[in-house]
């Protein structure tokens, strides 16, 4: 049985309060699998369809039902259910896997009378066990009967995360309302569990795949490509979005720059930065929430690349989690980042403070003010790389303390 | 005052016995400036110059230490002294620095009688505060007195080593014998320092400095750019090679390729490698010194990158510290390495066992003899990526424990 741990301390106070989406019906059910006395499975039903958009890690050994999710965006159908069971991974199972996964989505294709190839499925939890797929069959249809609210389908989505995450937001397209809910889990961890973050977008709005698609690629680069708790990359990564299209709005949009698009596309960024933090905030043994914005580099890309080598660095991790404006191991993460960086021009900032200028310590910055700064929640840090270029990037991190190794040292069994 | 840390597990039982090398003279002080009561000054003399190699961090905020010494190589002048002091870096201190290290340069240059593009420098320790040369001078005169030993002279360059570290070995070339010793530190780190890891080779072999920087060169990559600690880079990082020519052993040779090096060569792989698995097993924390091999991937960039990608997994190293033979996480982070894996076809094996093989878990294999090989302190892992190439790497790291944490989040102060 897995362990529970404790709530993260960066958790907001409640899940929010998040509406119905009309033509999505959430279902959740507790196939007992792996965890005792709560959902692990949700299914969420399309009763008539929904454009539907996906990305995926990039691993190059990823697991069975990103590929399968991959392969139902090819067919450009209409999806009409989801199926999300947390405790098994199903990967790097071979084909008894592959098979297991399939049993599944026949129980979830027939419930919703649909073709196999309109339900798309995640698994997350254990991996290297073959999915019981018989024994998960009567839970499928358990959960098509168990209606859920939207803090229930978070929770059913949870492996070790410490608390449901889910964000909500009202957004209009050429002034028709309509609403986008998100579900996200990850990346709390346990041996031998990896991280993986699934992310799930629910809106009413009424617009068509490839639209969907061109956002929540967009979308993804400043939000979940942006946050990372220890480097490492899961093999089942997935994030989803689906439109039902009840609402209406958007119904005349058939281009993804389609200007009458920009409250929308602004609020499902927030939406999926929203997300994305949530998933920082759970960070194992996470205490403290980093924000790392670079300016200066030659590019974007290189900026990006210069942020996430420093919220990479578990020296650097270290240093904020003991509080300490450490900032030699700031310099020492741009440097190896191994772009563009003028070491005598750099500067470094924590908290708003300015701690180097000029290749050096400044001369004179407020010790105090930057130290009270660190015993705080939330911790910002700036970096001008020096080369003068418009290249920026920001990216979200936590830091790495005792717990993360309790958490991840612990013994599978 | 620095905290002194308890010995590394990992360490050897004691430092070797090491010959005089003829025409290198080191000699020791102690400067009081962070360290109470022990040497953290080595001055190393060539009284009738010495050929000389080096390779330096790619760190692109690398320390004016490192340019002066790639600037000194540029003159191929024979090399007259190596100067190195421990707890302060000097780096990161703009013009003031710059002009700190010269003095101290100076002075060697006097001790020396040589000119100052003759004296290599490698400063080790805090970084952002100005080395206060003035107060380094008496020392160095100091240190040209006192005459060391090697065990001396390795304890001389420690910053938080639980260690001193050394490794020795003979060879001959052309039928006439000569030594080779070598001394090393790192990667102990406390804040703010950064794992600068200095190597130092001393040989009396009589060969010319384009084919000792040769040798250097081509040894650099299997040993020391193969390990890793926790994947960060020191922007000081040295190793530079001597060689005084007093043995004659290698008097006629003009060539790097000339097979009368054959066995000078590996000996001085084998050299690097020793000191570069030193430094691993004085790494932060370490309980486990743990050798990664990966075959069967595109080519040996592709198999070095995913070797690497498993040793700085954060997750994989808190499995080995948990003694959990959690090879899900193997698997995740080759296939976050980016480069060709067939899932599929990947086998995993640790300490001779077969974990996995035909894209899942091995069908029978002795838990029992995998559990006890991790309750070891040397802990093999091999990978076979899958895709039938011919590329095959080697890299060495340790585990990552609590006591990893307790030594980077402590305060600077």
């Amino acid at each position: 049985m897995a362990t529970e741990f404790k709530k993260s301390p960066l958790a907001p106070e409640k899940f929010p309060e998040m509406p119905i989406i009309d033509g999505a019906e959430p279902g959740t059910a507790a196939t007992g699998l792996k965890y005792k006395g709560r959902d692990d499975l949700l299914l969420v039903r399309f009763p008539e369809g929904a454009a539907v958009a996906g990305v995926f890690t990039k691993s190059k050994t990823r697991s069975a039902p990103v590929d399968w999710c991959r392969s139902c965006l090819e067919t450009e159908k209409p999806a009409r259910a989801l199926l999300v069971n947390a405790g098994n991974a199903n990967a790097f199972t071979g084909r008894a896997g592959d098979e297991a996964m399939q049993k599944c989505i026949a129980a979830a294709a027939k419930i919703s009378a649909c073709d196999a190839d309109q339900v798309y499925v995640s698994s997350t939890g254990v991996i290297g066990e073959v999915l019981p797929a018989d024994r998960m069959l009567a839970h499928i249809e358990a959960a098509a009967d168990h209606g859920a609210d939207w803090e229930q389908a978070a929770n059913a989505i949870r492996t070790t995360d410490t608390f449901a995450k889910g964000a909500t937001r009202h957004a209009a397209i050429d002034g028709r309302a309509c609403v986008l809910n998100g579900i996200v889990k990850g990346s709390g961890m346990i041996a031998p569990d990896m991280a993986t973050m699934l992310g799930y977008i629910f809106t009413d709005a009424d617009l068509p795949s490839p639209v969907l698609q061109q956002i929540l690629s967009e979308t993804t680069g400043p939000s979940f490509n942006s946050i990372t708790v220890d480097s490492d990359t899961s093999t089942s990564d997935t994030v989803l979005a689906f439109a039902t299209g009840k609402s209406g709005a958007g119904s005349e949009i058939f281009d993804a720059d389609d200007p009458r698009l920009a409250e929308f596309r602004a609020v499902f960024q927030e939406l999926m930065t929203e997300l994305a933090h949530l998933v920082v905030k759970d960070g194992e043994g996470a205490t403290k929430f980093i924000r790392i914005s670079v300016e200066g580099a030659e590019d974007d890309r290189a900026a990006k690349v210069i942020a996430l080598s420093i919220a990479n660095s578990p020296l650097v991790k270290t240093a904020i989690a003991g509080e300490d404006a450490n900032w030699g191991r700031i310099v020492m993460a741009v440097g190896k980042a191994g772009e563009a960086a003028d070491r005598d021009k750099l500067i470094i900032e924590i908290g708003g403070q300015r701690l180097t200028e000029a290749g050096m310590a400044a001369q004179n910055y407020d010790e105090d003010a930057c130290t009270a700064h660190l015993q705080g929640q939330d911790i910002d840090i700036f970096v001008d790389v020096g080369v003068a270029g418009p290249g920026r990037a920001t990216v979200w991190t936590c830091d790495l303390t005792h717990a993360y190794i309790d958490i991840n040292a612990d013994y599978r069994s």
